[in-house]
C-alpha cells in the first residue's frame, strides 16, 4: 500500500507481511479512507489465512477470528473495517477443504478491491450530474483514489466532473490536525490537473456566506439509518455553514459506509486519537505549541442529516427522508 | 514591543525606532490584537512628531499625515488602528508650539496605554460575572495580555474568573492559520495557571455539540453599529456552531473595537493575507503541501450579530437589539 503518511514530499509503497502489520498499518495511518482500510482489512484476514499453520479448519477459523479481532479494533469509527472482516469471515464459513479456503479468502478480498472501484466509478457517474460548469465545490479531508482501492468518493464525483469537461474550481480545506486537504486532496488535484486553492478550515465559513462556494462535498466513516453522518472532524461545522448559507451539501459514500443497524449518529463511536497529532504542528521547523502543552484530539464528528442535501452511493442518489430513502435505495438490487 | 512570532519558544523584545517600522511590526505581525496595534500605532505616531526635522508646526503636521497614513494602511481590519491614528493627530492639531506639540503626543500615546490597561480590567470584572464556576469555556484566536496594552479582552474576562477563584477549564482552538490559540493563549494560560486543552479549529463543532463547552469567548477587530463583528478567521463558523446548539456567545471589545459609522458587518474591510500563511504548515520539520500548492488567506470573516449573546464593553455588558443598545450604552458618560 501507498504510505499515506509519506506523501506528498515522497511516494512510498509499504509491504504488509501479515495481518497484525495490516492492522498496525491501519492504525498509524499508513492507510487511511474509509474504503480502503474496509479491502485492506480483507486481504490482512486473507493473509491470516494463508499463514496459519493449523492442521484443521476449527483452529483454522479460530486463527481467523483472532486476526479479525485485531483488525476490527485498530479503528472503531469507519464502519467499512468490521463490515469487510464480517465478509470475509463468511467466507470462511463454507463447507469446504482448509486449502480451497485459503484461496477463496483471497480471491474474495480480490473481488471487494474490484467492486470498490467499480462502486466508485458509478457514484461518480450519478454525482457529477449534481456539479454544474463554473460551480467551486468545498471539498473536506482527503477522499480520492487515496482513501479508496482506486478513484475516489466525494474526490471521484469532482474527478468525473473535470474529465465531463466542467470547469470547476476546488476549494481544499486543510483538515487539521492530521491536514489530509492539505497533504492529499492537494497533491491529487495536481495530478488530475484541477484547479483548486487550499484554505484552513475555519475560513470555510468565509467563502460560504460570501457566495463563493456552490457545492459541499466529503465523504463519510458511517451513516446511520437515519443519515447522519459520521467523517473527519470539521465536517459538522462545515455543514452548518454550508446549510445556513443555502449551499448544497452531499455525502458520498458506498452503500458498504451505511450502517443500518445504528438509528442515529449519537451511536457511531467517535475514537479520540493521539495529543501529538494536534501539538506536532510547526512553522519554519520550529515547534508551535509551549513546552508541557495538552490536547484533545476527537477524530470524528457527528453531522445531523438534517443539515444533509442528499447522500451519494453507487445505488442511487438518496434525498431526504433519509430514514425511508436510505434503506429502499440500499435494499434495491444492483 | 514582544516579538509575538517568536512566542512560545523565545521571549524576544523589539525595539522600533521610527513610525515605518512600527508600521512593518503591525503589518508582519511582530504586535497583533487590536488593542495592541492600536496603541502601537500611537506611539508610532508620536515617535514620527518627536523626530520630525520640520521647521515649523504646518511642515510638521505634514509629516504626522505621512506617517499616519503609512501606520493606517499597515493593517485595514481593525479600526483601532485607525482610532488611535486619529486621536494622536487631533491632539495634534492643538494651538501650541512644536515643542509642546512633539511632547503632548507622546504622553497621549502613553495614556492611550494606561487607559488599555484600565479598559480591559473593568471589561473583565463585567464580563467575569458570565463565568459560572465549573465552565468550560471555547475560545477563539488571541486576546490575552499579549493582544492588548495588558491583561486582555476576552482572555482578560477568563483570567478574571479565574482569580475570582472559579474553577474553569479553556478548550483553545488552535485558530489557523498563524495559530495565535496554539502559540500565544495556551502560554499565556500556562503562566496564569488555567487548565486547558488545545484543540483543531474543526473540533469545536464536535465539542458545543456534545455539551462540553458551556461558553464561547472570544475578541473581535471591528464591530458595526448593528453588532456585527469581524474577527479573526474562523469565529463565524464558531459562533455559528454555538448559536445552534445553544451556547452563549461573547464578544469582548474596547469601545474604541466599535465603528458606528458603518451600518453593518458587510461593510468591514476584509484583510486577505500572503497564502505562505497556510502553505507554511510542517509536520516533523517537512513541509506538508505540495510544490506548487496555491492557497487563499482571508484573515478575517463576520459574525452576523443574530449569532452573539452580548458584546461585552468597558461601558457594560450589551445585549439584543444591538443596533439599539450598542449606541446608547457607548453614548454612556463613564
Amino acid at each position: 500500500m501507498i504510505d499515506q503518511r509519506a506523501l506528498p514530499a515522497r511516494l512510498e509503497v509499504v509491504a504488509c507481511q501479515n495481518a497484525s502489520r495490516v492492522a498496525e498499518a491501519i492504525a498509524d495511518m499508513t492507510v487511511r479512507g474509509a474504503p480502503a482500510i474496509g479491502v485492506s482489512a480483507a486481504f490482512g484476514l486473507a493473509l491470516a489465512g494463508l499463514q496459519s499453520t493449523a492442521a484443521d479448519v476449527p483452529a483454522w477459523r479460530a486463527d481467523l477470528a483472532s486476526a479479525a479481532e485485531t483488525l476490527i479494533s485498530a479503528r472503531p469509527t469507519a464502519v467499512n473495517l468490521a463490515w469487510a472482516v464480517h465478509r470475509i469471515l463468511r467466507v470462511a464459513e463454507a463447507n469446504l477443504p482448509l486449502a480451497d479456503l485459503r484461496e477463496r479468502l483471497l480471491s474474495e478480498a480480490q473481488r471487494m478491491a474490484d467492486e470498490d472501484v467499480a462502486t466508485n466509478r458509478r457514484m461518480a457517474e450519478l454525482g457529477s450530474a449534481l456539479i454544474q460548469d463554473g460551480d467551486t465545490i468545498l471539498h473536506h479531508c482527503n477522499t480520492g483514489a487515496l482513501a479508496t482501492v482506486d478513484w475516489g468518493t466525494a474526490l471521484g464525483v469532482i474527478r468525473m466532473a473535470h474529465e465531463q469537461g466542467k470547469l470547476i474550481f476546488v476549494l481544499v480545506d486543510e483538515t487539521r490536525p492530521r491536514l489530509q486537504g492539505a497533504r492529499l486532496t492537494a497533491w491529487e488535484l495536481q495530478q488530475y490537473g484541477i484547479p483548486y486553492a487550499i484554505i484552513s478550515d475555519g475560513a470555510s465559513g468565509y467563502f460560504l456566506r460570501s457566495g463563493q462556494a456552490q457545492k459541499v462535498f466529503f465523504g463519510a466513516d458511517r451513516v446511520a439509518a437515519n443519515g447522519d453522518v459520521a467523517n473527519k472532524i470539521g465536517t459538522y461545522m462545515l455543514a452548518l455553514a454550508a446549510h445556513t448559507n443555502d449551499v448544497p451539501v452531499y455525502s458520498v459514500v458506498p452503500s458498504t459506509t451505511v450502517d443500518l443497524s445504528l438509528a442515529n449518529g449519537d451511536q457511531i463511536p467517535i475514537e479520540e486519537r493521539d495529543a501529538d497529532e494536534v501539538l506536532g504542528i510547526q512553522i519554519k521547523g520550529e515547534s508551535v505549541v509551549p513546552t508541557g502543552a495538552k490536547a484533545r484530539n476527537p477524530a470524528f464528528d457527528v453531522t445531523p442529516h438534517s443539515l444533509l442535501t442528499a447522500i451519494v452511493t453507487e445505488k442511487g442518489i438518496v434525498y431526504p427522508p433519509f430514514i425511508e430513502n436510505l434503506a429502499r435505495t440500499l435494499r434495491a438490487e444492483n
